[in-house]
C-alpha cells in the first residue's frame, strides 16, 4: 500500500455520543465522563485531563465478531457452545481480538439512488435483484476477498435517533448472494444491517442476514456506517480500511473505517 | 492507496483483557462483561450475545487527544480553559473526535538494537543524540509529517504489568527534535511515550513530550504499542495507518494501529 | 430500638431501574446487567449468577453528602476547596462515608394534602406559611435533630419520568425555616428538594435549598422518597431510619429509607 | 420501634473504595470517579459536584438475593429457570428488590472468642457443635426469624485484601443447623459466608451454605460485615436493621447494616 499525493480519505464512522441511535437490546450504548480535569494552581505548569467511556460493543459504527450470533446453539464453523466457549467475560473462540485488520477492495451499493429515494425505511427490504441492478447500473463487479457497503441513505439521519431506527435493511436472499460471492465483510448505514423486527420466512428468523453471514459463511458485518460522501462523489469503488479493536471474548468492536480513493 | 498482493500488514495493537498494565491515574482501565447470552430453547434457531466494555481512554494501545494535556491552563493553540471548554462530560474542542485518520509514512527507531539491549528501563532515557544515531544507523530520514515509533523493547512484556510499568522512555529534548522536524505523530511501546515520574529540568514538567508534543506542537503521541515483530523483521520504514473513534469531548481513543509494509 | 410486635415498615424507596426519572445532570442514571447466568451442565448442583451496576450517586432515592454543593468554592465548616479536597475520585472530605446512620424522630409535613392537590407541580413552590399552617393542621411540632419529609403527591408518578421531572419543590424561605429548627436531614417525594430551574432571588441561587441546608447548615437533603402510603395512613409522625453507603468520597448515597410506625 | 437515649447504634458496614477486597469472581468490585466538579467562576454561588459508581453488586459489605443462587437449574421455591426469569438485564422474580427491610432480633456468634483466636482462617471451618457450644457459652438462644452474625475476626483485615480472602468460614451442617431454626438471614465477617475453594462431601458442593440458606431455605447472607466493635463490647443480642437497595432483578445489594444496643 502507497500513500498517493492525490488520494482522497472517506471517513464513515458516525460521531459517538450519549444520545446517539442505539437498537433496544444494546442500551445504555454510549456514555463518556470525564473527572480528571486540568486545574489551576497545579504542581507544575503540565496538567493532564482525562475520563472513562463504557459502551455495548454493538454502539456506534461497529463491526460484529462471528461470536455474536448462533444457530441451534452452535458458532461459525460448527462448534457447539458450551460454557468453556461462552464466559460470563465473554468467548474464548471468535471474539472480536481474532478479526484481523480488514484492507481490501472496497465497494459500494447505493441501493438509496438506485431507488430514487432519499432513504430507504422499513417495509421494503433491498432484495437480490435490485443489489444487482444496483451493481450492473454503477459499472461495479463484486469479487471474492471484497468488502460491500450498501448505502440505505439513513446515515444521514443519526442526529434523529426514532427516524433512524426505522430504516429499512437487506433481505435474506440478498445476503446470501453476497455470501455466495465470498466477500470478506459488508456494511450498511443502518442498525442492524437487517431490517429489524422482520421474520424472513425463507430462512425462518428474524435477522436473516445475521445467520447467513455471521455463522453459516463467517462474515462479517459492519454497521451504522456513514456513507453519504461517499455516495455524493459517486465512489463506488476504492479501497476499504476497518481495524477492529482486540477486545478479548467480546462480541464485537467499535471502528472507524475508512474509504481511500485515489 | 492500492493493495498490493505482497503487501504484509504488522498489527501494532496489544490485546485488550482486565488486567493489563495501566497506567495507576487510569485504574481499573479495561473491562468487558458479557451479559446477553446464546441459550438454548430461544424462540428461533438463530440467537444473540453481547455485552459492554468500560475503559479509561488511556488503557491499552491508545492516541492522545491534544486536549489530554494543558501548559498553564492553557490548550494547544494558545486556547485558555474554562468551563465551555473543559465539562464534565469531556472537551469542546480538540477532542478526541477532532483526530483525522491518519495514513502517513511511517519510521520506526529501534532504540533497543541500538543499545543492545533487550529492553530499555527507567533511569536511563532516550535522548536526542541517540535517536538521530540510531536514525543513521538504520539508514532512515525522518520527514514532516510522518510518524516516528521509538521501541524500547517493553511491548515484549505486556503480560508482566508491574515490569512493564518500569520501562523507560524519551527525553525532552529528543521529543523537542522530533517536534522541530514536525511530525505528525509519535508512538512509542511503553505506558507513556516519557519516562513515568521523571522530572524533565529543562522543560521544568514531568512527562515533558506531553508538553512539547501535545500543548507545545499539536503533534500526537500513540502509546503501548506492539513493534516487536515489525523490529524482528527490521522494517523501518513502512505506511502506518491509525484510526482513532470519534469520541466526543474524549481526551484519548483506543486504537489498533498497523504498518504496511510492500 | 425495641421491636414491637405492632410495628409497620413503610418502605420509602423508589424501584430501581434503567428508564427511571432522572435529572438531565446525572444521566444515564442507573444501569444494571447480568453477566454471570445459572447455567445447565455446570460442575456441579449449585450455582451462581451475579452482575454489575452502574449509577450517578444522586440516581433513584437517594441522600446527598455535604460535599456536593459549595458556595463560593467552599464546603460546609467553611473549608475552601483545592485539589487536596476534591480529587478525580471523590472528595476527602465530607464525602459520603462520613454520615453517620440516621436514626430519628420524623415528621411528615403533607402539602400536597394541604393544598388538595393530587401532585403540587412546578410553579408555585412550597412556602414557609404553607409548612408551617401544613404543621399547625396535622398537629405535629418540628424539633431539633428531626428528619422532615414533605410530600408533593409527585412521588405517585415515578412511573411516567417526564411528568415526574414537572413537580414543584419548596422555597428558599421554607428551607430557611427548617435550618433554623435544626433538622438533622430533609427529604421529598421530588427530583431536587427545590424546584428545579428557578431561580429565588432572596438567595440569589438556583436550587436554593441545596445552599442553604447542605452548604450553610449541614443538613442532609434526600430525595425520590416514595412518600404515599405513609401520606394515605395519616402517619406524621415515626421513627425514621436510613443508612447511606459508606462510599468513600461521593457525593451522595443511594438509600432504602424507612418510617417505622408503632 | 423507638428511639431511646441511651442506644448505640454499631455501624457493620466495611468503608467502599477500590482496592478493597474482593471474590475474583466478581473483579473489578467498585469503583467511583468523579467528573462534574466545583468550579471557580460559575454563573452563581451555587456550585454541584457529582459522579458515578461502579459496582458488582458483591461488592464489599452486601447481602445476597435469592436468584444469586440455583441449585439444578431451580431457584428458592422450586421454580425452574427460563429466559423468561434470567434476563440479561437481571431476574424476573427474587430480584434484591423483593427483600423485604429486615428489623429483627440479631444474635452475635463470636466463633473467634470462643476458638481465642485472633481470626479464623481458611482449614478449618466452623462446626455445627462449634456454634452451639459458642452460643451456650455467650448465653445467647436463636429463634425463629433471628438474624445470626458469625464473627470469624476477618473484618479486621480489610484493609489487606491478600489476607482477607483467606478467611475461614462455615461448613455446610452448621450452615443446616441454622436453616432449621428459621432464622430470617445469617451474616459473617468474610468474604462468602462458606469457605471459599471448599468441597462439601455431605452436601456435594462448594458453598455449601450458599444451597441451603438462599435456594433450599430462602434465607438471605449477608458477607463483608465489619463485627469488630460489636464483638470488643460483647454485644450479643441487639436490635438488627438491614436495608438492602430495590435494585430491580439483580442477585443482591450493598448494605450498610446496623446493630442498635440499649
Amino acid at each position: 500500500m502507497q500513500i498517493s499525493s492525490n488520494q482522497h480519505v472517506y471517513d464513515l464512522e458516525q460521531p459517538r455520543y450519549y444520545g446517539a441511535p442505539i437498537h433496544p437490546s444494546h442500551v445504555p450504548g454510549y456514555f463518556y465522563t470525564l473527572h480528571r480535569h486540568h486545574e489551576r494552581g497545579a504542581s507544575e505548569a503540565r496538567t493532564s485531563a482525562s475520563g472513562f467511556m463504557y459502551t455495548t460493543e454493538h454502539s456506534g459504527t461497529h463491526i460484529d465478531a462471528l461470536c455474536h450470533q448462533a444457530e441451534d446453539f452452535h458458532l461459525y464453523g460448527g462448534r457447539e457452545l458450551d460454557a468453556s466457549i461462552q464466559t460470563s467475560q465473554g468467548f474464548t473462540e471468535l471474539g472480536a481480538e481474532t478479526i484481523a485488520p480488514i484492507i481490501a477492495h472496497g465497494v459500494l451499493l447505493d441501493l438509496s439512488r438506485y431507488r430514487s429515494v432519499d432513504r430507504i425505511v422499513a417495509g421494503n427490504p433491498i432484495s437480490q435483484d435490485e443489489m444487482e441492478a444496483a451493481a450492473q447500473k454503477q459499472g461495479v463487479q463484486i469479487g471474492e476477498g471484497d468488502v460491500v457497503l450498501v448505502r440505505t441513505g439513513n446515515g444521514a439521519l443519526w442526529q434523529d435517533p426514532e427516524v433512524y431506527l426505522q430504516a429499512g435493511g437487506v433481505t435474506g436472499s440478498a445476503s446470501q448472494w453476497l455470501a455466495n460471492k465470498g466477500v470478506r465483510a459488508v456494511g450498511a448505514d443502518n442498525m442492524a444491517w437487517d431490517e429489524i423486527g422482520l421474520f424472513d420466512p425463507d430462512f425462518n428468523v428474524t435477522l436473516p442476514g445475521h445467520l447467513i453471514l455471521l455463522v453459516r459463511s463467517g462474515i462479517y458485518i459492519i454497521e451504522n456506517l456513514f456513507l453519504e460522501e461517499l455516495a455524493r462523489d459517486q465512489r463506488y469503488e476504492f479501497t476499504f480500511v476497518c481495524l477492529p479493536l482486540k477486545l478479548r471474548g467480546a462480541t464485537g468492536s467499535p471502528v472507524r473505517p475508512i474509504a481511500i480513493f485515489s
